[in-house]
C-alpha cells in the first residue's frame, strides 16, 4: 500500500513526544552506562556518526562540555579507519551513533577502538545490529521503527540519550530526566500550532534554491539538522554555518534570493546569533527566525517560535521541530515526497 | 590607485611558493615551539580559528593525528568564550589561527586558556597583534602583507606551519621541511599551466548557483577552503562535504544544474572519494575533478590535476591551488572583483 506523500514523515514527527518518553523509561540503564563512563575517567569522549547522527554528535560536544565539563569531539573516522593513525585510545570513551547500527565505517571504527582499549558505547535504534555487537555497551534509542528516510524521532532520542549520559556523568541524571519529561510535554503542545503554521509559510519558499541555516553553540547541531532535512527532502542547497562563520566569507554570497534561517534560543550565544542575522539582513537576505528567542531577530520576515525549554541545554530538542515540519511542508509545496528522497534509502551503506 | 579586478588575488596566489620559502627560513624557531609542545605532553591539541583559519585547522587534525599520533580537535570557541564551560585545559596545547591576530573571540579564547594553564601558540601573520601578545608562543606566518580579502598565501603558510609543528612533535621536522621545500617548487611549476587552463573551464560555470565540494581525510580541509573561496569571491553557494556525508542525505539534492567538485589525492581515503563521485554522477551532477588523482574520477567532465606531493601529508598544499585560481577566474567570468567581495573587509571583527 502506497501512502500519501509525507505521511510517514509527519507520523514520525508527531510521535516524538511518545518516543522520548519511551527512552526515559530506560533512565536507570542509561545511568549505569554513564557510571561506567565516569569510572573510566576519560581524557576525551569521541563521538562518531554520519549525517543526522553526526549532527546529534555536535550536540554531544556541548552536553559533555557543559555538564561534566569533559572534552568531547566529533572524531575523524578516516584517521582511524582509513589512515590507521596510532592514536592512544586507552583512556577514551567512544560514543558511536548509527540509527541502523550498520554504517560500515562507524562499525569499523568501533571495532578498532575496542581493540585498542577504549570504552565503546553504541547509541542505536537497533541494539542487535553489528554496531550493537561490536560495542562494549549499548544504549537503545527506543524510537520505534523509523520508516521515513528522513530521520526525525531517532535524532530526537539521540539528543536525549546524549543529554542523559552527560547528565549522569555529572551526577545530574535525574535532573536531566525530569527536564526531558517536561520537554516531551512541550513538544506535544507545540505540534498542532506549528503544523497549522508551516504550510503557508513554506509555500513562500517553493522556488528557493539555496539557504544558509545559522546557529551557534548548543544550537549549531540544530542548524546542521535543519539544513540536512531541507537538503534531503526539499532539494534545497541549505548549508549550516555558525553565526560567526557567516561573517568570515559566506555573507558575501547573500542576496534577496538567498534566505537565511536563524535559530535563536535564549542562551549565552544569542548575541552573536542576533548580530549575524542583522548582517545577513543588511546583505539583502530574507530572514526566517525560529527558536524560543525568534522574536529577538530584528527584520525577520517569517517566524516559527517554540516554547522555552526547561533549561537552555535542552533547547535543541524543541528548536529542531519547526525545521522538521517546515521540511515536510516545503517538500509538499514542491510536489516532492519527503518519505522518498531522490536517490536515498533508509540505511546508508556507503563508505 | 585602483587595480584591475582580481589583480591582488592573482599576485598573492602567484607569490605562494616564495611565501612558503620565507616560512621555511623560520624552521629552527618552529622546531623550538614544537619542542615546547612535546615537553607539555598534551592530552589534546585544541585548534581554534574562523573561516580560512578554521579550514587550516581541519588539516591540523590530520597532521597531528598522523605525525605524533596526538588527538587534535577543532575546539568549540563558544563553549569556553560564551558558555564559560569549566573544562580542564591544564594539559592542553592550544593553537590559535588568525591571519590578522585580531579575531575577537579567538583572542578571548586564548586569554582564557592561558589563564587556565594551557600552552598557547598563536599562528598569525601579525606577530605583534593582540593574539600574538596573548599567547605564550608565536609562530609568524611570514606570508607578507595580504591585501586581497580572500586569503590564499596565509592559508598556504598556515598548512605548512601546522605540518612543521606536527612534524617537529614527531621528531620528523627536518623531513617535513624538506618536503615543503620540494612542494614550493611543485607549486611554482604548477602555476602557469593552471593559470592558462582555468579561464575557459571557469566560463562554463558562470551561471552555477550551487555546488558541493567533496574531499575526505587530509583533503577535507581543501574541500572546505575551495568551497569558501567560491562562496566569498564568486557568490556560489558551495558547500564542503566529506565524501561519505554526501551519501547520507545531500546526494538527494543533486541534479544536472548542481555540479560537484571532487578532490582526489592518492592516499588511503581515495576509494571513498571515487565512490562518492560516482554516486554524484549517477544522480545527474556534472563532475569537476582536481588533485593528483583527478584522472581516477570516472565520468568527470572537467579536470584540474596537480602533481603528486612529496608525501600524501603535503598534498593539501598543492590541491588547493586549482581552487584558488578557479575562484579568481570564475569571479572574472561573472563580472565580479574577487579582491573586493560584497560586504567583506580584510579583517573580520564580528563576534
Amino acid at each position: 500500500m502506497q501512502g500519501a506523500p509525507g505521511e510517514l514523515l509527519l507520523a514520525e514527527i508527531r510521535e516524538q513526544p511518545e518516543a522520548l518518553n519511551r527512552l526515559l523509561d530506560r533512565e536507570a540503564d542509561i545511568a549505569a552506562v554513564a557510571q561506567a563512563m565516569v569510572e573510566r575517567k576519560p581524557s576525551v569522549v569521541r563521538l562518531v556518526g554520519h549525517g543526522t547522527s553526526d549532527n546529534a554528535a555536535s550536540y554531544g560536544v556541548y552536553a559533555f562540555g557543559l555538564l561534566p565539563a569533559w572534552t568531547a569531539l566529533r572524531d575523524s573516522i578516516s584517521l582511524t579507519v582509513y589512515y590507521n593513525a596510532q592514536i592512544d585510545l586507552s583512556d577514551s570513551v567512544v560514543i558511536a551513533l548509527s540509527q541502523s547500527g550498520r554504517t560500515p565505517d562507524v562499525v569499523e571504527y568501533v571495532t578498532r577502538a575496542q581493540d585498542r582499549g577504549a570504552l565503546t558505547i553504541a547509541l542505536t535504534n537497533e541494539p542487535d545490529s553489528e554496531l550493537g555487537r561490536a560495542a562494549s555497551a549499548v544504549v537503545p534509542l527506543e524510537a520505534g521503527p523509523e520508516r521515513s528516510v528522513a530521520a526525525t524521532k531517532t535524532y530526537m532520542n539521540q539528543l536525549a540519550a546524549l543529554a542523559l549520559l552527560a547528565g549522569g556523568a555529572a551526577g545530574r541524571g535525574a535532573e536531566l530526566a525530569d527536564g526531558l519529561r517536561r520537554t516531551a510535554e512541550l513538544l506535544a503542545e507545540s505540534l498542532d500550532p506549528l503544523e497549522r503554521t508551516v504550510p503557508a509559510l513554506a509555500a513562500s519558499f517553493a522556488f528557493v534554491g539555496r539557504m544558509f541555516v545559522i546557529g551557534r553553540g548548543l544550537e549549531y547541531a540544530t542548524a546542521r539538522e535543519i539544513a540536512l532535512k531541507l537538503t534531503e527532502t526539499c532539494r534545497v542547497a541549505a548549508e549550516p554555518l555558525t553565526a560567526t562563520d557567516l561573517a568570515h566569507g559566506p555573507v558575501a554570497a547573500l542576496d534577496p534570493l538567498f534566505p537565511v534561517w536563524t535559530i535563536a534560543s535564549a542562551d549565552e550565544s544569542l548575541g552573536a546569533v542576533v548580530d549575524a542575522a542583522a548582517r545577513a539582513r543588511e546583505a539583502g537576505a530574507t530572514l526566517l527566525a525560529s527558536g524560543s528567542a525568534a522574536h529577538l531577530v530584528v527584520g525577520a520576515s517569517y517566524a516559527l517560535p517554540v516554547p522555552e525549554a526547561p533549561s537552555p541545554l535542552l533547547a535543541p530538542l524543541l528548536s529542531v521541530l519547526p525545521g522538521q515540519l517546515f521540511a515536510w511542508a516545503l517538500a509538499q509545496a514542491k510536489g516532492l515526497d519527503p518519505d522518498k528522497p531522490h536517490g536515498l534509502t533508509k540505511v546508508t551503506l556507503a563508505r
